[in-house]
């Protein structure tokens, strides 16, 4: 049903499977020992880091099989996306997959945009099974916005740091696991930032309108959740979305931000303010949202993932940043 | 409802509204003087090819509200996308329209793609209305794919000339026109073919992939449809598509090219192979199809978009080409 500008399913899709993996430094965050599997040598034993983002997600996606115990002909739809220019490691993974396939590209807001088109054609019952998966590799992502890691280039302060990893999630019309209650989608917002070593201060805009399009249209507040999961704002956008709903009168309780969490700050400084690329909320749902909610440890929350929609050409032609995001509320009942 | 894998939709999401622009080549071809505007200068007097296209699909958008008499804020989603790395004609177009916008990727079959979606939400009941734009330029794809064109590089005889235009449509829960009557998305397909200036030959095995299972999930043939359009297979894709139905016992009648309608070969012998481009299958579907159902001149034809997903990095890599096409039916009422 349509409130507003949210989907409300009144037959809600179930999470019946989820997988997440990631490279040695995910590995080495906090949710590492929550993750799948840890493939410490991130080029994957290939000869590009592209390759090995294909590699990362198709091993994600054997994982999320095996666990549920389904193959890729039990499955009506992919939705899938990363960040490479054409979307070419999601496009060369389904290759590899008798499964439609629809390619999405909404830049670190790709998981939450997948999962919220894969919970419609589930809700709708234009699909039994729909997955949604993400991935971004570190190294494919450095040489292809900011500059090849040989320059060894000094980072900045308001820098974030590509996860290398993948997630993946498998939603059902019926079954038993967390669902999907409820999707609002994102409009581009650009407020100006032209800097893409400060993608949390470009990203909290669209954040912020999300939400409070969420929140109205629900009728609820950021207290009604356990936990208001935000994508890569990391530790600046964070603070700047705080501020962005403190004006409209709402107080950010409960927050968490998935850059915030997949790496610890204390002992992984170089990661700076956090982590962020398409595979980083990916990974921190289903690593460990969805378990959580699967456990009974949480119970209503909202996951979304945030957007940063600039091209290494765009930002060369001294364009500024658009930026989206979209929410999804997941129960875990 | 869902058949195979197929989409038959029970209430039928209507063509309320549809436009297309073209730039100087396109306005000399066969389908020139039906596009709703030509743009004969194709830097649309911005300094980079890649906002060129951005505008080329504002002012197709913009046609497209002052033809229905719309506005951004009658439409609940935008699905568009380009070919432009990070599909930024696509986002940095959604930045000035307050629509919720999701990004899709299928490169040509981009349109079939996104129209799928937004009438799969309309269907739905998710969206009372909803857009399907896509897009491309000449130079801007030229030198992202192949080389730039200062090179003059010489162009082998089975490439293609990608459009410089952009085609949209507005889809409507309820009204006048013609209708999506059913939708059936792509796998991907990988025969192997590693040429970048042999599209056609690498999307035939998507395209009759995609066209065997709406012929089997429908229990029609060809010959049951006024015309089978596909996106921009060109001369050489197009022999190979036939080929490929008639060794599953499907004879391909009816059939034509979007890539073949868009130019004339015979006065613009420069587009060799034909059009391609992911604004081609969407300027061809605003400019031609759209029209003769709502006049009905066709009455029931299936369109559908051909995609190929490689970008410059993967060629560069040595990687052959993933291909995906997508198919709807749609009828005059």
């Amino acid at each position: 049903m349509k409130k507003g500008s949210t989907l409300f399913f009144e037959k809600r899709p179930v999470f019946i499977g989820w997988a997440a993996v990631g490279g040695k430094k995910e590995g080495e965050g906090p949710l590492g020992g929550q993750m799948d599997e840890i493939f410490e040598d991130t080029t994957m034993q290939t000869e590009c880091w592209e390759k090995a983002e294909t590699l990362y997600q198709k091993k994600c996606c054997e994982k999320l099989f095996s666990k549920t115990g389904s193959k890729a002909a039990d499955v009506d739809y992919m939705f899938a996306g990363d960040l490479q220019a054409q979307c070419t490691a999601s496009a060369y993974h389904a290759r590899g997959l008798d499964i439609q396939y629809l390619g999405q590209y909404g830049a670190c807001s790709t998981m939450a945009q997948s999962l919220g088109l894969a919970a419609a054609f589930c809700a709708a019952g234009f699909a039994d099974k729909a997955m949604a998966v993400s991935s971004s590799h570190f190294c494919a992502a450095e040489r292809q916005f900011r500059t090849p890691l040989d320059y060894g280039g000094q980072r900045t302060p308001t820098a974030q740091w590509t996860v290398t990893g993948a997630g993946a999630c498998l939603l059902s019309r019926a079954g038993k696991g967390p669902k999907v209650q409820a999707v609002t989608f994102g409009r581009v917002k650009d407020y100006g930032v032209k800097d893409v070593n400060n993608m949390g201060a470009a990203m909290a805009p669209a954040a912020a309108d999300t939400l409070l399009r969420y929140f109205k249209d629900s009728g609820t507040s950021p207290a009604d959740f356990d936990a208001v999961y935000t994508g890569d704002l990391g530790a600046v956008g964070s603070k700047l979305l705080a501020e962005l709903l403190a004006d409209e009168g709402v107080k950010l309780e409960n927050h968490l931000d998935c850059g915030l969490m997949i790496y610890d700050r204390e002992t992984q400084p170089e990661v700076i303010a956090g982590g962020s690329g398409a595979g980083c909320s990916a990974a921190v749902l289903a690593a460990d949202v969805l378990p959580k909610l699967s456990k009974g440890k949480l119970h209503r929350v909202l996951f979304m993932s945030t957007g940063a929609l600039m091209s290494q050409v765009t930002v060369l032609q001294q364009e500024s940043i658009p930026t989206i995001a979209h929410v999804a509320e997941l129960t875990d009942e």
